[in-house]
């Protein structure tokens, strides 16, 4: 593996198949059991869990190195009717693999693929505040915190605490 | 029907029953073609309106004038795991029974039906910008505008409009 300009560039993206979901899930249910950044149940099942992440997706990508699943996102339509050209994504990488940009590459490559869906805009909508590298990651991609949901969600170490929901136009030059 | 401070004295409310499906769909599909207020699609089947408004609810309350169903709500948790302490709303009222105070009389029994679940806010995803009877009548009844989501909404008559997420805590005294 080697590094460029601090991105790991050994990283391969691809479509996420049904044949990653237990590799997806040994990420994805650590990270939910924290209960620490996502607004969803601790103690989601696989099924659960497999059916909000990769079902419900209009498109999912595994982050690969050298053979072994390191992170995945989502994408999808983040409402219906005449909010169905905003999209919405969740990013998840393996404790092992963190501090090398694979979040990063993620969220660049998804960017792309919402342009490429079509959607005019991304936009997360309980991004918690305590979740500080997160902010700082979405905000140097080009998201904007446009608004602040006060004591909206219930960390089980800090109580709680501000939720942000931060937008990104994906028209702008 | 008599009338007190602006108020309709003549309304009733009560928990919403399959029975009602005929009568609250005759309200709300008219409002979700539309395609104005809500972040739906315009040509919901009547199941899938059901399913979405009534089904899926934690409450959902009708209001009756002379024994005519002229409103509806449904109130449910915004989200999941650590957000789930926070709900969210939605009202519908028959174009002949608007202008007399019966979403007010919805918004302030869903505040206190949402404080007796335990629920310790209420927060509004999507509040159309152009929707102004609708923001003003939120803001009278506590809420503030906490987010701006630019161009989220695209309008069938304004195009892409701003959408609000409008917040309120229900443990402020």
């Amino acid at each position: 593996m080697t590094w460029e300009h601090g991105r790991c560039s050994g990283l391969t993206l691809r479509p996420t198949t049904a044949e990653d979901r237990d590799a997806v899930l040994a990420i994805l249910l650590p990270i939910l059991a924290t209960g620490e950044t996502y607004a969803l149940p601790r103690d989601m099942t696989d099924d659960e869990a497999w059916h909000y992440w990769f079902t419900l997706a209009e498109g999912c990508w595994v982050a690969e190195q050298e053979g072994t699943v390191v992170g995945c996102y989502y994408l999808r339509s983040n409402a219906r009717g005449g909010g169905d050209h905003v999209c919405n994504c969740g990013y998840i990488v393996a404790p092992e693999a963190r501090g090398q940009g694979v979040a990063a590459t993620l969220c660049q490559h998804s960017l792309k693929q919402a342009r490429s869906h079509g959607f005019r805009a991304m936009q997360f909508n309980c991004v918690v505040s305590t979740n500080e590298g997160a902010v700082r990651l979405w905000q140097r991609h080009g998201f904007d915190i446009v608004g602040r949901l006060p004591g909206a969600f219930h960390h089980p170490g800090h109580g709680y605490v501000d939720a942000l929901v931060m937008y990104q136009d994906l028209q702008a030059p």
